[in-house]
């Protein structure tokens, strides 16, 4: 079986960098799902008409379009029950879900203070535009000032901010136990966006965070760790 | 069976705060065990000394002593089965645990600078000057001054802080699902903290996060409901 993801790309089409297409990804190859990757920018929202919204990942399989990560790990969950990321019942889902929007609301807030002027950089021109537009408005000012202490209170909220990641590594290797799940692999995706659009350091050596990175790192062959980075 | 809690009190005896022994609290109900809770004060380490730490809740049941909220909570689930409140397995007791250190470090955090000169003021005298003395070396200015901004900055950031559990309750009834479990039990216990403390309004009452907590301050007979409050 192969499926076909559309997947935020930069000016360099390989360079694929988007926290939630990465999820994504992450969950496919957990499946053992091949995967044809297209890439897309932002600027490309006729190109994922078809899918009902504006904004990637999109999944197509065979017939069946998908969109949003989370709803995308539903959905392989039920297609492809036999390696499942979600939790089944209830209570654990909501758990799952609970981490989910703690990383897209604080963990990519604290991220994008450090790595937005970054992602700008490596955008194809069209993109750079609307990226630095849309932004500069959403944050109320310039891509520079909004990193412009990221070595200071930019990386301490960071490292801040994952103290409840770092509760649980303190007692397991992953935070779906002694194997990752989907909380592993929504929270190497967070860090992956970081690391294909950035050099900046986010984590101290020290942290058992950046242990479970190396670990994440090195998960299907690489995958996370041979990405094309900025 | 009866345990006996050892937990925060102000100066009035009945009035019991500790965001971490209202979890405790809710734990026993959950699981119908009678409760002989004994009032407590910071400056009483002598009075606790017997369980090796220096905070509250503390847990005697029979010869078993027990301290910290989560361990207590592991310790009656594994004492009395019937009624288990933490899931079973790594990856759940995993996430429950990232709900709980996110409870600790973020929410308490957004509700303490709301809360905190509320908190001084209920005390016995013997607890305010400690209590003023350690707080405010740890946050670097006045109490009045942490709570100076609260009806702004300090209840928009409360609100934004629980952004994750409203995502859960767009889609279930409880954390837990369709019944509480520990996370509203924690949950719960962090804005009884809020709530016994002062009258200081943290949530907007069209905030589903609001209607849960109408559910659940009528949980187990309006335990929390009924709970005295300064």
């Amino acid at each position: 079986m192969t499926v076909t993801l559309y997947e935020l790309a930069g000016a360099d089409p390989a360079l694929r960098f988007s926290p939630y297409c990465w999820r994504t990804r992450l969950v496919l190859a957990h499946k053992g799902i091949d995967v044809e990757g297209l890439p897309w920018r932002f600027t490309e929202k006729a190109r994922i008409a078809f899918s009902g919204g504006t904004r990637v990942p999109v999944l197509v399989d065979g017939e069946r379009v998908v969109t949003d990560s989370w709803h995308i790990a539903e959905y392989l969950d039920e297609a492809y029950p036999d390696a499942l990321v979600l939790p089944r019942d209830a209570a654990g889902r909501g758990h799952m879900l609970f981490i989910n929007a703690w990383a897209d609301g604080v963990l990519h807030g604290a991220i994008a203070r450090c790595v937005l002027k970054d992602i700008h950089d490596l955008l194809a021109p069209e993109d750079q535009a609307y990226f630095r537009e849309s932004r500069e408005r959403a944050m109320g000012r310039s891509l520079e000032a909004v990193v412009s202490d990221r070595d200071t209170a930019g990386v301490t909220g960071v490292r801040a901010a994952l103290a409840p990641v770092r509760a649980v590594l303190r007692r397991q290797m992953w935070l779906g136990g002694e194997a990752p799940d989907y909380a592993d692999y929504l929270l190497l995706g967070s860090l992956q966006w970081a690391r294909c659009v950035s050099r900046f350091a986010l984590l101290a050596e020290d942290d058992p965070v950046a242990a479970w990175h190396h670990r994440g790192l090195a998960l299907f062959g690489g995958l996370l760790e041979n990405a094309p980075r900025a």
